[in-house]
C-alpha cells in the first residue's frame, strides 16, 4: 500500500517516513509540501540522502487519490481542516495528525484553538484514534483523528484507574513535561537553542488546546463530566513526553494492587508496559519507539495515586500511533512496522 | 571576616567560594577536604587557577576556630552531624548546608534519612535558615540549618497563600523538577551523562528526605499538620529547580488578587520576584543568582491555584542562601555579595 | 543464526541487541555478563522490558559454542584478549569490538594500551574489519577485529584522496570530536553530567590508543609510513563522532573534482554518502544508522583539503559495523538489518 | 561614568548589562533598541525584573551623547557602520562589538562581509581592541573595534609562538568550535533547538568572515603575509569557544619549553592562564568570565604544536573584552568589574 504524506517538511512527516520505510506492507508514496514543491527531499533533510530520492509535490487531490492508498496528514491545525474533507469525500483512507478533528464540539474547538472549526459533518465522521482504547471503532473507520501527544500519555495513564471506578475524577491534576520537537520545525523564540538549553519553563497554563481533548476522552470513558488541571513544561531535550498525573483514590489500595489492575487492563496491548512497584520509566526508555511506559505509586499517607506515563512524542504521540491505527484499519498485527527497540542510550 | 568552608571539593563548596569571592566583608579562609588535604585546589577545579591558590587542609577544629570567623559546612548528611557540634561548642558561627539539623524530630530524621540522627541538643540549637521567613530568628542565631533546595522553592511558593488562610492545606501537591548538579559530584549511574542527557526521569516517589522538611515548615507556619504529595524529577540540565505546586483555594480568587497578595507578602524581600499574571519564570532566569521567581495561575474552572517557583539550586537552594543568612546574622544588607545579575543566556 | 553477545551490560552490547533484533537472519542468543549473571536483562536496561526477557549468563565457552553460531565480543580491551582466543580455537566465528586485536604489532599495542598484548598468533589471525576497505578479506575470515570509532570515520574520510596519490601523507591532521557514549557506561568524572553538559574539552592529546590504529590502516593502504597529528574532543552529546581532517593536496584540485573522486571510490558502498560541494554532514544526520557521511572542501588559497566525516559511534563505529561484517562473512547483502533511516531530529 | 548600550535586545547587550552592573566605575545609561523603543526591558528579558527598570529608547545621537560618557555598540554588522561614525564625530568614546571596523581594507571587508564597507576614514580611526596585544594603542584610543570571538581565542593562542619566530606561519590550521549563543538571538534553523541539540555540525568552511580578521592580526604581528585554514563547528552548548590550532615548529621544542614561553608572554596579563603540560582547559572552566585559558602540546613525532584556547564567547569574545578595553582607555585596573570567578559547574 502506498502512503501519501502531506506536510512533508515537518517533523511529523519525517517520522512517518522513518517508520513507513520499515513497514512491510506500506511504502512511501507522494510526499506533499506546497511550500517546497519541486525540491528534492534531501535538501531539507540531508539525513534522507540516497534513501528518499523523490521530489516533493504540491497538493493535488485527484493525483493523490489515484497514486496512493492511504493519506497521512501531518499538517498544522487549520490546514488539515481544509484538506481532510476533500480527501475523505474521495473515499481514500485518511489519518489526520493535527488537532482539527479530535474535538466533537465546534464550540470547544473555537474556544481553545482560536480559529474557526471544521464542518460538523467531518467532526462526526472522524474516529478518535487512541489505539488501545478505541480499537473496535478504528477497525471500521475511514477517517481517523490521531490523538495529541499529551492526551495519549495522559489518557493511557489515567484510564485504567478511572474506568475501574477507584479514583475521584474531580481531583485529577496532570503535570506534563515535553521535549522541544513537539513544537515542530517552525522558528520561534521558544524553540531557540540558547533560550531552551539549560532551561526549564512552564507555558500555556490553563490554556493548552489539549485540555478539552483529554477532558473529552476521560468524560466519555467515565461517564462523568471531567475537568482537569493541566500544566505543560518545556524540557531541554528533543524527544519525549512525561505525564505525572495525580488523583485521589476512593478506596485504600496498595501500589501493588494498582499495578495488577494496570497490567490486566493492558494485557493484550503490547505497546503499554507497566513497571513494577518502585520503578518509574524515563523518557529515553521509549525513545524512537511506539511504547507507552507507565509507573505507579500510591502514597499511603494521602491515599493519592501518582502516575508516571512516558512516550516518544513523535512516535506514540504522533507518527507511530498513526501507523498503529493504519495497522488496525487494515487488520494487520498492531505491531507491524513498529517493533523496533527504543534507542538507548 | 574569614569564612572556612568544609567539604571543599563538592559543588556546594565551589559555589560558596564563587560567591564569597565577590563579598565585600567575607573572604575565603580555610578550605577543608579530608580526602584531598595537601592538594592544590585548582587540581580538582582548574577554573580556580590563579584565583584560589591555597592548598586544601584537613579538618582540625582548633585551627579552624582560630583562623576563621564563620564556618560553612558543605558536607554530606551524616558528616555534618559529627562536625557541626564540635564547632558549635567552640562558639564559632556555623552554617550547615546539609540536611542534618533541619528536622527537629530525631524520629523523623531516622525514618527519612535512614541513618542515626544528630543529638537532640543540637537539633534544638539549630535555627532553620529560610531567610525570608525566619529573618528574626536567624539574626540572633549562632548555628543555622540551611534549608534544602526543594524546600526553599516549595516553601517560598506556598507560604503566602497558606498563611493567608486561603488554601486547603490537605490538597497540596508539589511536582518538583531539578537539574543534575543537585546530586553533587559523587559518581553514580543517575548522574552519568549518557543516561541523563536527552532524558527525563522521576525518582524517589514518596521517599524523598525533603518531604518531612517541607511538611515541618508548612505545618509550623499554618498551625495545621500538613501532609503533602511530592514527586521529584531529574531534568537534563546542570542547574535549576522548578516547583510546580497545586492547591485548592478556599475562596474564589482571581490570578490578579493572588498576585497582589504575593507581591505584598514579599515586598521587603528583594530576592523574591513575582511575575505578572500570565507570565511564568523559567529556571534560566535565575541562573547563578539568589533569586526565587514565582508565577501564579488560578484556574477559574476548578478554583485550584498553580504556583511556579524557580531557584538556582546551588545558589538560593544552597550557597547563596547560606551567604544571605550570614548577612542577616551579621546585620549586613541582605543583598551584600549577592547582587549579581542572573547569567542569561 | 544465533548470535551470542559477551559484555552484555555495556552500551556496545545494547546496540548489538537493538540491531540484531531487526536482522532477518540473526537472533539474539546467549547474552553474557559475568558481573550480572542470573539477573534479568531489563533490570539493567528497563527499555528492554518485554522485549529481551532472558537472564544474563556467565562466560562458559563450551555452552556458548554449542548454543550459538557467531559471537560478538563487546568486552573492554584486556578482556577480549583473554576470551577471544578460546572461542576462535573452538572454530566459532568471532567478531571482537575491542581494540585488542586491531594492531598487528605487540610492541605498538603495549606502548599505547599500557597493558600486555594478546598472543602474536591471534593478532595474525584477526582480520581488520573496516568493511568498505577489506571486504574481500572479511568474506573469508573467521575472526574479525572490528575497527575503533575514530579510526572508522578517519580512514573512510582520508583513504580516497590518499589512495589516489593526491595528498601529502606527512601533513595529515585529524581533529576528532566525540559524544560521551563512546566512553561507555563505566562511571568517571569525565562522564559525569554536570562536568560535561554545556562544556567542551580536549583530552589525551598525542596519547590516544586510536592513533596507531589509524596510522596502521593509512600506512597499509598508501605504502607510506604515515604519522598523524590526532586530537580528540568530548562534545556534550550522547552519540556521534565527527572527524575534521586536514591534508595538503599535491596537485591543484577543485572541491568538485575531489567530490567526484570520493563518489567514485564509494559508488558500490551504500553506507558512505558524499555530500555535494558546499554541504557538510552533521552527526545527527547519521544518528542510529550505519552511515558514514562525508563533506569535502578544498581551500584554493592554501590547496589544503578539509574532510568532514561523521558516524554514529555506537553503530558504524561499533555494533553496526560488526553486523555489517557478519553480513559480509555470511554472504548476505551488506545492508541486511542495517537499512533503517537515521533518527532525526 | 554612564555607559550607553545600543542594540539593546541582543545577547551582546545583555552581557554588557550583566557586567556593567558589577563595575564600580560604570553604570548602565541609555539602552537603545529601535525595534523595541518604549518597551520595558524586562518584557524581553524577565531575568532583569527589578534590576533594570528603565524603558528602551530609540537611537538619538544628541541625547545619547549628552546623557552618556561612553557608548557600546552591540549592533549587527552593517548597522554599526552607520551609527558609529556619527557618534565618533561627536567626540564620545565608542566601542563597537560588530565586525564593521576590524578590517583595515574596504576590499577585504566587502569580499567577506558581502555588503558595502564603512568609510575609509573610520576604518583608519578604529583601534583593534585585542586587549592583551594592543594595550598601548587602546589606552589612547577614542574608537575601538572590539575583536571577534574566534579571532580573540585564535590570536591569543597563536601569537606567543609566532612572535617568538618558532613556528612556520604557512602551516597554521585552526579548528574552531563554538556554542550557539554566538549566532545571537535572531531566529534561524541553525539555532533551532531540535536541530542543534545532540548534534554537531561544521559550517562556512573557508568562508567565515573571521578568517581575514585573524589573518590581519597574525600578519601584522609576524610581518609575514599569513594565510590560514579555518573551520568552524557548532557545538550543542550555549556558551563557549574552543580553538584547536595546529602549527609546525621550526625548532625541536618540548611542551615544557613552549609552556614557559607562553607563561612569560602573558605574565602581566591576568586574564590569560596557561595550563601545565598534560592539562587542557575546557570551555566551562571560563564560563561567564573574561579568562582565556590555554593548553599546549608538542608532538615529538611530528614536531607539530597543538594549541587549545578557550574563552566564553559572550565575555572575552565580546562584552567582557569591551569592558576590559574601557578599563584600559580610562586607566583603570584591567580587572575592574571583571574579576568574578567562572560559573562552574
Amino acid at each position: 500500500m502506498r502512503a501519501a504524506i502531506i506536510g512533508g517538511t515537518g517533523y511529523g512527516a519525517i517520522e512517518l517516513i522513518r517508520l513507513i520505510n520499515k513497514h512491510p506492507y506500506l511504502e512511501v508514496g507522494s510526499v506533499v509540501s506546497n511550500s517546497q514543491a519541486g525540491n528534492n527531499f534531501s535538501e531539507s533533510y540531508p539525513h534522507l540522502t540516497k534513501i528518499i530520492n523523490q521530489p516533493l509535490v504540491s497538493f493535488d487531490v485527484e493525483r493523490l487519490v489515484k497514486e496512493n492508498d492511504i493519506v497521512f496528514l501531518a499538517t498544522p491545525s487549520g490546514v488539515s481542516s481544509k484538506m481532510a474533507p476533500e480527501l475523505v469525500d474521495k473515499g481514500i483512507k485518511v489519518i489526520d495528525l493535527s488537532g482539527d478533528f479530535r474535538l466533537r464540539s465546534q464550540n470547544e474547538y473555537e474556544t481553545w484553538y482560536k480559529h474557526s472549526a471544521p464542518e460538523e459533518e467531518y467532526l462526526t465522521k472522524a474516529v478518535y484514534g487512541l489505539s488501545e482504547i478505541y480499537e473496535k471503532e478504528i477497525k471500521s473507520a475511514a477517517f481517523i483523528a490521531n490523538p495529541g501527544c499529551y492526551p495519549t500519555a495522559a489518557s493511557l495513564g489515567l484510564l485504567p484507574i478511572l474506568k475501574a471506578n477507584l479514583a475521584d475524577s474531580k481531583t485529577i491534576i496532570i503535570d506534563a513535561k515535553s521535549g522541544v520537537s513537539g513544537a515542530g520545525r517552525g522558528l520561534s523564540l521558544t524553540s531557540h537553542y540558547a533560550e531552551i538549553n539549560e532551561n526549564l519553563k512552564a507555558y500555556k497554563l490553563g490554556a493548552h488546546q489539549h485540555i478539552p481533548e483529554i477532558e473529552q476522552v476521560l468524560s466519555d470513558e467515565t461517564g462523568d463530566s471531567v475537568t482537569i488541571t493541566f500544566t505543560t513544561h518545556l524540557v531541554p531535550m528533543t524527544r519525549g513526553i512525561m505525564i505525572t498525573a495525580y488523583v485521589n483514590l476512593t478506596e485504600k489500595l496498595s501500589t501493588n494492587t494498582v499495578n495488577d489492575l494496570y497490567n490486566k487492563f493492558y494485557e493484550n496491548h503490547p505497546f503499554v508496559r507497566v513497571r513494577p512497584a518502585g520503578a518509574y520509566p524515563s523518557t529515553k526508555e521509549v525513545s524512537g519507539s511506539n511504547y507507552c511506559d507507565i509507573g505507579l505509586h500510591v502514597d499511603p499517607r494521602t491515599n493519592r495515586l501518582t502516575i508516571i506515563s512516558v512516550i516518544d512524542n513523535l512516535v506514540k504521540g504522533a507518527a507511530g500511533q498513526a501507523i498503529q491505527n493504519a495497522n488496525i484499519m487494515n487488520d494487520w498485527d498492531v505491531r507491524t512496522g513498529l517493533d523496533s527497540i527504543p534507542m538507548y542510550p
